[in-house]
């Protein structure tokens, strides 16, 4: 298939090399041209814009940063509905507001293009191995007319309804993800603050009923002190507002969630903002730090 | 060895079963008899109070339920260290507080008994299948030589530290699950709220880096409509009570925990004390309901 491909970001870049080394014919837009080279190099064919990418391609697969980049990149002046011919099916991976992949799926439709929502969970490893977990919303035959595509990308695809089911399961991912973390770095805190061996707590604790992928795997990078992304700081910050958003607007209160993204909006004014999400750790630490104690 | 065992109730009763099957003499004393009435049966010799088990023991267990309870079993009148003669260890496996088990160990070593505290994880279903985890404090020493009841009662068995070391472990183990719970109840929420089918999206994000024992087993419950414990409520409110204590005497912030245990009161106060920790959900789920939607 001729696959257009936006976004060459962290993940995106892993995820359109696996397409490619599949054997499609790759069409690549990104905003930092440098960041699509590697792709490049083997045979992609660069765009000027979303709207060229579209007209030169089957199947156009964007994943980019944030909502209003997802917005620009469909909707903009040089956008992929500015293009008025080429793609018959749009896969949005991007994680972003469930609102707005109904949006994008109304406006395909109109256009007589199949439309899907599939973000994914796994991050930069799963994206680099080819091993995410793909949720989608849109319809069972877009879906498999693209499984080709997903099966480069993941290692379970998952079909979860119609247009922005894929970004309500992701959303339901993410409200799973932040109470854990906060559990994590307060248990961790606490076991240094004891004076406990960290990671000897982390092995006992992390096989029973308390366990989860949280803290058997960024568990031990807090406790070397390895603060590095995997997943963006300011990535979660975005995707926890959203979560919030969609709650509110359905009448559902989320004080856990809430609490949470406060505490990520603390971890961002403390410089993290490109640190991996294990950096609450340092925040809370911080917190309570001129209590005269050091981990 | 002649063992003593004083607390006979969900955890208790299986525990010293084990140890009984396992060839040991046990002594036993709980406050309601006929909870004992299953090990007596099987010639466990029914004793006064904890001073009598006491005297006619090597090594005494306790697992009771709230730290006043132990204070009571120690300390009290007709506690084991009224007791003038008999044990050489004594072993507290109620999760209580750190410094109660520094005060065990005190009076312990002034008697010339040696104390350890020794809380479990695994609940109801680790303590009926003998695979409990067991958070040991005190010396190393006396730990080995309770190795043959610990075997009985536990497949992994973990040396923490001095006295006390096995409570604050046990209080990292409670932090833990007490934001994973939340996240978990909120993201089953959110996904019925959105008209998700719920074991679909458990089945989903449960695998990934979200997921958790508390999604993956607890999860499922919660879908189902099952709120039996498992682990009461009213227990994971002292847990949780204990750690924040600790905490704040330390001079630590945590803030998620606070929050937990606040919501987990409304569970309580909405009549779930001896409801599994599980119920969260239904407390959540009220706080929001007058919106006029049902899951």
């Amino acid at each position: 298939m001729k696959i257009g491909w936006i976004g060459t970001g962290v993940m995106g870049a892993s995820m359109a090399g696996h397409v490619q080394a599949a054997g499609h014919d790759i069409y690549v837009y990104n905003r930092s041209k440098e960041k699509a080279a590697g792709l490049i190099e083997k045979g992609a064919v660069w765009c000027g814009g979303p709207g060229e990418v579209a007209s030169a391609s089957d199947a156009v697969f964007t994943i980019v940063g944030f909502p209003e980049d997802v917005e620009e990149v469909y909707f903009g002046h040089e956008g992929i509905f500015s293009s008025s011919a080429g793609c018959k099916t749009v896969v949005d991976m991007t994680t972003t507001k469930p609102s707005l992949a109904v949006r994008i799926a109304e406006a395909a439709g109109e256009r007589g293009i199949d439309a899907l929502d599939a973000p994914v969970s796994g991050g930069d490893i799963g994206a680099r191995d080819g091993t995410l977990v793909i949720m989608v919303g849109g319809t069972r035959e877009a879906m498999e007319r693209m499984m080709p595509v997903f099966e480069c990308l993941g290692s379970r695809i998952t079909f979860m309804g119609g247009p922005g089911a894929g970004q309500h399961t992701k959303m339901c991912n993410q409200i799973l993800v932040s109470g854990t973390m906060v559990s994590v770095c307060e248990s961790l805190l606490y076991a240094a603050r004891v004076g406990l061996d960290q990671q000897a707590v982390i092995d006992v604790i992390g096989k029973g009923a308390a366990g989860s992928w949280s803290i058997n795997n960024l568990g031990p990078r807090i406790v070397k002190g390895d603060f590095a992304t995997g997943f963006f700081v300011e990535h979660f910050i975005k995707d926890m507002g959203i979560a919030l958003e969609e709650a509110e607007t359905m009448g559902l209160s989320m004080p856990g969630l809430a609490l949470v993204k406060q505490l990520y909006v603390a971890v961002k004014a403390q410089g993290h903002s490109r640190s991996g999400t294990q950096a609450l750790y340092l925040a809370l630490k911080a917190m309570s730090e001129k209590n005269g104690w050091e981990t």
